[in-house]
C-alpha cells in the first residue's frame, strides 16, 4: 500500500467550506504531482499556471460561486474533449488536435467549480498502444488500460477526482490495479458528447476516486439529460450516498473465466464473501447457465467493428501510425460473419433478461473483476473479460480494493448492480468498505 | 371520409363518469365490429364473450374501481404478448401460440381498466407477407403495414385505440393510410418487454387513435419505468394535452425521397405548410446535407439481421412456412458487409447529431409520411422510407390527416419532435388540428 497525502474530495471541500484556501489546497496536489509524476507518467497534459490562477480567482471570489466541486482538481481521460487542452486520443496521428469545445461531462466539471488540471493519458484511440504511464505501486507493473492515466493519477494521489472511459473493462480494472476505487454507473447514466467513439453502443463514462462518498459527489455533478448523446437518460443524483436499511442480500458469481484466475485472486474474493456473510449479509452463488461462455466473442466483435468504423479515416490515410495490435482488430472486424454484430445484439438482450431477473431476489453481484494483480511490465494491461459482461449488459459496476497480493500489489472484487439504480450500489458498496470488510487503501 | 358511429376514448370515459353503463358503451363498439369485421378483417382473434363479462363485472363494481381506461376496448397487434388470447407473430408457424403472459403494455392496460378486445392483424413476424385486412375507406386497398389490423380496427371505429409496433414506418404509414392519427412515441419511451423483436435498437410501441387527447391518455398508460426493456426511460406522461404557449416554429423537411411522391401528396404538404404560416406558425424550410440518401438502406441493414438473429431457429426448422419476401430479407442479410451494421449505427449517430441540432431553432418538423393514398390491393403495403429516418433516430412521430386524395382515400403528413420531448410534439399536434389547419377525419 503506498501513503497518500492529499485528501480525498469530500476532504477538501469540507477544508474549503471551513475558510481553507483554495491555492493551498490546490498545491498539496501540485506537490504530489512534482514527487510522482517523473515515475508514473499519468499526465498526457497539465496545466498548473492556469490551475493556480482559477484557484487564486476562487478565493478571491469569496462563498457566492460555492459549487459542487469548487476547487477540486479533477484528471480527465484524453479522449474527452477539452476547449483549453488538446485531445489527442492517444495517437500521434491526433497529437495537438484542438477540438475547440467542451465534452458534457467537462461543461458540468467546469459548471461545479472543479479545476481540469489536466488531460490523463489513454491508450491509443482507447484500445490499442499501452501508454508509458506506470502502476504507483509498483512502476515496473502496468496500471492497466485504457484509462490508465487517470487511474494512476489519482492512485498517486495528484488528483482527488478523475474521469475515464470503459467500453470493454477500462475503467474497473485500471482502478483494481492501481488500489482506488472505479466506478462505471449505468449504459445512458453520463453523457458521452464530446467523447471519440470505441463502440457507441458499448461506452461508457465512469470515475475514479478514494472513497464512495466522493464517487457519488462526482457523480452527482456528471449526470444530467443531455439529447446530444442518444442514449442518455440521466436524472438527478444526489451527492448523498444511501444508507442501507437492512444488509443486503449478494450473488456471487464466479463466472465462466473462473479458472483463468489466479488462485489468490481467487482465494481473495472467496475470503471477501465470507466476510459479507459474517457481516449480516445473505449471500449466495449463483452459476451463469452456458450460453455466457460466448459472451467474449459478442463483445469483441462489437468493439473491432465500432473502432473500424468511427476511425476508418484515420486508418486509411495513416496505416503507418496505427500500431499493429489496433490494425489486427481492424482486420478482424472485417473479416466477421455478416450477422456477427446482430448477433451480438440479440445475445446482449438474452444474457439482460438472465441478469436482470436475479436482481428480483439480490441486491448486487459480487464478481471477478480481474485474473490478479496488474501484470508485469507497461505493455500487457491486462484482460478486461471479468468486466466485459456487464459492461455488455450496461449494468452499473464498481471495483472495489480487497488486500494485497503476494508480490505487494492491491487486489480487488468487482461489485455489479441494478442497471439505473447507480445509488443503491454505491450504497452497498460504502456498506462494505465502511464495515471495512473489504480494506480500502 | 367514413362515418364513426362510435365515440373516441375521452367521449367515452366522460360517458361513463356521467354514470354511463360500460356494457351500453362496449356494446356500440361490438355493433361496428358487427357491421364492418367482415369486410376489414382488422381482428386475428376477438373475444366479445369475455369483453362483455368484464364490462358487465365493471358496471357492478361502480366507480371504485376507477383506471384511466376503465371500460375502453383495446385492439393490441398480435406481436404483442398476452397471457389470454394467442399471439401468433403473423405466421402460421406460430399459429396458437401462447405465451402464458402479458407484455407490460398489456399489463398497464389492464391495470388501467381497459378491455382487450383482441389481437390486431400483423405482416409475418411484422415484417413480411402481407394481411387479408383491408382498408376501411375502400377494401380494395391495403390499410399499411405491419400493425394493419391496429389501424383498420380504429379507423372503422371497432376500437378507440389500439397499439401496434414501428420498426421502419409500421405506426404511421397504416395510420396515413386509414386516415387517423398514429403516435410513436421516442425510443424507449415505452417498454417492449413481451414483444416479438424484429431489431431492438429499432422496435418501438406505438398507438392508434382519432383525436390527440386520446393519444396523450393512452400514453400516460403505457409509458412507464420498466427495467425489463433495457433501452426504456419512460417518465411519468401527462393524460392532458399541453397547451402551446406561443404559435410553434416548423421546418419543413423534404427530404432525399421527394421525387417519389405523388404530386397530389407533394401539393397535400406544401398547402399544410401554407396553413401554418397563415395560422400564425414561424415556418422555415430545411435541406438535409447529401449524407441523408444512405438512410433507407443503413435501415432495411439493421432490420433484415435484425430478422435474420431471432427469428434463424423458425428459419432453420420451417423455410415452407417463410413467405419469399422473408426468405429475401433474411438471404440480404446474409450477404451484407461484416461492417454493414457498425456503420449503419455510426450514420445514425451522424444523423441525430445534425437533426437534434436543429431543435434549437423549431419545435417539429413537418415532413411526407407516405408517397401518396394507400396503393390499390392488398399485397403491396407500401412504402416505408418516409418514416424510417425518424424512426432509425428513435424521435417522435405521429402522422396526421391531411384531406383527401383524388380517389377518395385519405393524404397525410408527419411531424417529427425532438427525442423525450414527447408531450409537446402532441401538443404541436393538436394546435394543428385544433385549428383545423389539416382537418381531421
Amino acid at each position: 500500500m503506498i501513503f497518500i497525502p492529499t485528501p480525498t474530495a469530500t476532504q477538501a471541500l469540507h477544508d474549503i467550506q471551513q475558510g481553507g484556501s483554495v491555492q493551498t489546497l490546490l498545491n498539496q496536489y501540485l506537490t504530489q504531482v512534482t514527487a510522482c509524476e517523473a515515475k508514473v507518467k499519468a499526465w498526457q497534459c497539465i496545466d498548473t499556471d492556469t490551475a493556480l490562477k482559477q484557484a487564486k480567482s476562487q478565493d478571491c471570489d469569496g462563498s457566492e460561486h460555492s459549487g459542487a466541486l469548487r476547487g477540486i482538481p479533477v484528471g480527465i481521460k484524453d479522449i474527452i474533449a477539452t476547449s483549453d487542452f488538446p485531445t489527442e486520443w492517444g495517437t500521434p496521428l491526433h497529437q495537438g488536435q484542438q477540438l475547440g469545445y467542451d465534452a458534457t461531462v467537462v461543461e458540468q466539471l467546469r459548471r461545479a467549480g472543479a479545476i481540469i488540471l489536466g488531460k490523463t493519458t489513454t491508450t491509443e484511440y482507447a484500445s490499442g498502444r499501452a501508454t508509458h504511464t506506470t502502476n504507483p505501486h509498483n512502476s515496473k507493473h502496468t496500471p492497466g488500460a485504457s484509462s490508465s492515466g487517470s487511474a494512476a493519477a489519482v492512485a498517486a494521489g495528484m488528483v482527488p477526482l478523475a474521469v475515464g472511459t470503459q467500453t470493454m473493462g477500462s475503467i474497473l480494472r485500471p482502478a483494481a490495479y492501481c488500489g482506488i476505487l472505479g466506478f462505471k454507473p449505468s449504459f445512458g447514466a453520463i453523457s458521452r458528447f464530446g467523447i471519440m467513439p470505441v463502440n457507441w453502443d458499448l461506452d461508457h463514462v465512469g470515475c475514479f476516486a478514494r472513497s464512495v462518498e466522493d464517487l457519488a459527489l462526482l457523480c452527482s455533478v456528471l449526470m444530467v439529460a443531455d439529447r446530444r448523446d442518444p442514449d442518455c437518460w440521466a436524472q438527478s443524483f444526489s451527492p448523498k450516498v444511501k444508507t442501507l436499511s437492512r444488509p443486503p442480500s449478494i450473488g456471487v458469481i464466479r463466472g465462466p473465466f473462473w479458472q483463468q484466475m489466479e488462485p489468490q485472486a481467487q482465494s481473495a474474493l472467496l475470503a471477501q464473501a465470507k466476510g459479507l456473510i459474517t457481516a449480516g449479509a445473505e449471500v449466495r452463488e449463483i452459476e451463469l447457465p452456458s450460453e455466457f461462455t460466448a459472451y467474449p466473442s459478442h463483445i469483441e466483435a462489437l468493439v473491432a467493428s465500432g473502432l473500424a468504423v468511427h476511425h476508418r479515416q484515420d486508418l486509411l490515410a495513416h496505416p503507418e501510425q496505427m500500431s499493429p495490435q489496433l490494425k489486427a482488430i481492424v482486420e478482424k472486424a472485417r473479416s466477421l460473419h455478416p450477422l456477427a454484430y446482430a448477433e451480438a445484439r440479440r445475445a446482449t438482450l438474452s444474457y439482460d433478461r438472465y441478469l436482470n431477473s436475479l436482481f428480483s431476489h439480490i441486491d448486487a453481484i459480487l464478481t471477478p473483476v480481474t485474473a490478479g494483480p496488474a501484470p508485469l511490465g507497461l505493455e500487457n494491461t491486462g484482460s478486461p473479460i471479468f468486466c466485459a459482461l456487464w459492461t455488455l449488459c450496461g449494468f452499473p459496476a464498481i471495483s472495489i480494493p480487497a488486500g494485497t497480493a503476494s508480490n505487494g500489489l492491491p487486489l480487488a472484487v468487482q461489485l455489479v448492480g441494478q442497471a439505473k439504480n447507480d445509488a443503491h450500489l454505491l450504497g452497498i458498496a460504502d456498506w462494505i468498505i465502511q464495515g471495512a470488510i473489504f480494506p480500502a487503501n
